[in-house]
């Protein structure tokens, strides 16, 4: 950021009275410009025992698989917005049930957070930034080709917790590197 | 927002091609600006079967109490936003357990997030956004002067928890009215 929002001037870095980290300051207005983490949502779509993955056609990772996901919107909530993406990405309808992981990414300022869900139909429409939507046994995952490693870990946990019979939340960071 | 952070220019709001909502777009350089909810990070800090809260020295709601909590910042995570968030306001260390509740604020566009928290010494330094911080006995919890919904809404889930004899994970929305 280099200009104001609000006023057009031109914004300085640095830490403002009382505060302790670096922001964008606007001198000409005091508005002072935060930038926060955002949250991503997706839903881990089940239907007779499989999962619903869709392939990306967009960068980054394009050609990769990943769960339905992707930024929160303002004015709705986060299983909104699981339920929101997964339309979007694979056209698919689905039913949202308990929140599943919450993943920190700290080196990319955002939270990731995945809802177990039921998927109301088998058929897919998949939208412009989806190459393919697909059910997955488990035995089938393409663990390989996954293209985020918030969805890896959390089809990990999932085949872990549906071994032991019993799903539970996962709260988990994941480091650079 | 009137102008563009990337080049000064003023910015319209129209619903970008590819895209279903209205953005802040920017027809000099082309960036759009995409506006998103924001966590707000708290925690539940036990001491002896006690909890702490913090009554504001700020507004909104100078006066009340409130579980430590405040936006997450970026490059940290929702559990260190959380601990940071309690040093801050009560000038307590804790030791942060798991997530308890997650509540969606669409009104607001806000998603909240309290952890369990067990608070290392009963000693506290409130700062400059704290009045006071104190230890309150469960029979003792000053339910008519909490300042904000979700901790009303995740002490009244601890509270039943505790009464169970057991901690869940609650995911909650809360409706604006």
């Amino acid at each position: 950021m280099k200009f104001c929002s609000n006023c057009g001037a031109a914004v300085a870095r640095r830490v403002p009275v009382g505060d302790s980290v670096p922001r964008w300051v606007c001198d000409a207005c005091g508005v002072i410009h935060y930038q926060n983490p955002l949250v991503v949502a997706g839903a881990i779509p089940e239907y007779e025992g499989r999962l619903l993955l869709c392939r990306r056609a967009i960068e980054p990772r394009y050609g990769y698989w990943t769960l339905p996901a992707g930024f929160m919107e303002n004015g709705e909530t986060v299983a909104q917005a699981a339920a929101r993406e997964t339309m979007e990405e694979a056209g698919a309808r689905i039913e949202i049930a308990e929140p599943f992981s919450m993943i920190s990414v700290p080196y990319v300022n955002q939270v990731h957070v995945f809802f177990r869900a039921r998927l109301l139909h088998p058929g897919f429409a998949p939208g412009e930034e989806t190459l393919e939507a697909q059910l997955f046994d488990e035995a089938a995952l393409p663990w390989k080709d996954i293209a985020f490693r918030t969805v890896g870990l959390t089809l990990k946990c999932w085949v872990e917790d549906r071994r032991q019979g019993r799903f539970t939340f996962h709260a988990e960071d994941i480091a650079a590197g």
